[in-house]
């Protein structure tokens, strides 16, 4: 089985599971195809054996998690910045399972007034962070440039930066939204993932639930 | 006037006179906004003042080459390499002027069997140029990842890579063809420039012409 391999606090215990179960042979021919650096690195430290999309185009599933689940089981996903390596992935995937706990629920995206980010290129990022402002009036949008700890700007693992977009009340149309953010020269990628959920495990007080589609 | 400059050879000449035409003050109050570094470096040789976007989003107008013009005045460009740069700068002009030889008249984009450039991240290049090469079949297409003369594959200024697409046979639809390659994850521009052309001057035997929408 080709897994996809996602990145952040959610994704680094299935990573770390998937390598444990591995080395106890419950689980066996898995081929790991990870989402960012960060995760090839402990993917590789757990002796899990890894590929890339260029040898593997075709996945049988991606695990991951995210950072909004809407009703319909679209997600705003990339506050760890590996939106477009995991976007790559996932959408390469025959089946694409996330895994959130219950706080991640939204009814709206974009409802949680956190960040929903988008990958820029370098070159005049202020320039299109005021046009990403701007096309998300009507929300009451506020976008800034994400920075690492010590404050300069955070670059993603393909050499672009990140705008963080905050709104104060949920997107419209998440699907106008991503085609007219796309539309931007200059933009590489955003959080928003569209229709690419097959099912949702989440946990929350009364135990774990799964929902799909 | 806020005067986009364009990059390649023929642009190089248009940087060449404006420089010309401000060094003996026949023109006055020019801020460039260069589309490389390469006419960055070229035009701060010249004397000319510059900017960028993130400072004048707002360009009056933009002067630049293209590798092909089709009748209702779009474009394929990029084999200069500096598509993105170009096209952001571009589409941000009121006016955008494009200057070539006969040469470069096609009756449909992609015609002339020479290069139409795709920008894409570095990761996994090779499965998003053979998504690319797989999309335009009916066309016959060839995707090359472009390398640079030591061999090592090109390198833009955004770091990323380029898959020059060499078509058989004219795109069909450019317009559908542009949204379905921007679709892609992992791809940052291509170069069809549809719809943004104010006016072309073109060079021929027999003097020079204008054509404008």
């Amino acid at each position: 089985m080709v897994l996809g391999l996602g990145t952040g606090s959610t994704a680094a215990f299935v990573v770390s599971k998937i390598g444990e179960l591995l080395a106890s042979g419950e689980l066996k021919d898995i081929i790991g195809v990870p989402t960012s650096k960060r995760t090839q690195e402990q993917a590789a430290l757990l002796g899990i054996p890894l590929s890339v999309l260029d040898d593997h185009p075709k996945l049988d599933l991606a695990i991951d998690g995210a950072d909004e689940v809407d009703p319909d089981l679209n997600l705003v996903k990339g506050r760890g910045g590996a939106l477009l390596r995991e976007k790559m992935v996932e959408a390469a995937s025959d089946k694409f399972v996330v895994v959130v706990d219950d706080s991640k629920l939204v009814s709206g995206l974009g409802g949680s007034g956190l960040a929903m980010p988008v990958e820029v290129v370098q070159f005049c990022w202020k320039y299109n962070l005021i046009r990403l402002q701007e096309l998300f009036k009507q929300e009451g949008c506020d976008a800034k440039l994400r920075l690492s700890d010590d404050g300069k700007p955070y670059v993603t693992d393909n050499m672009n930066y990140i705008v963080d977009l905050y709104f104060k009340t949920a997107i419209k149309d998440a699907w106008a939204a991503g085609k007219e953010i796309s539309a931007f020269e200059g933009v590489v990628e955003h959080g928003l993932f569209l229709d690419m959920t097959t099912a949702v495990i989440i946990a929350g007080k009364d135990g774990v639930s799964v929902k799909s589609k």
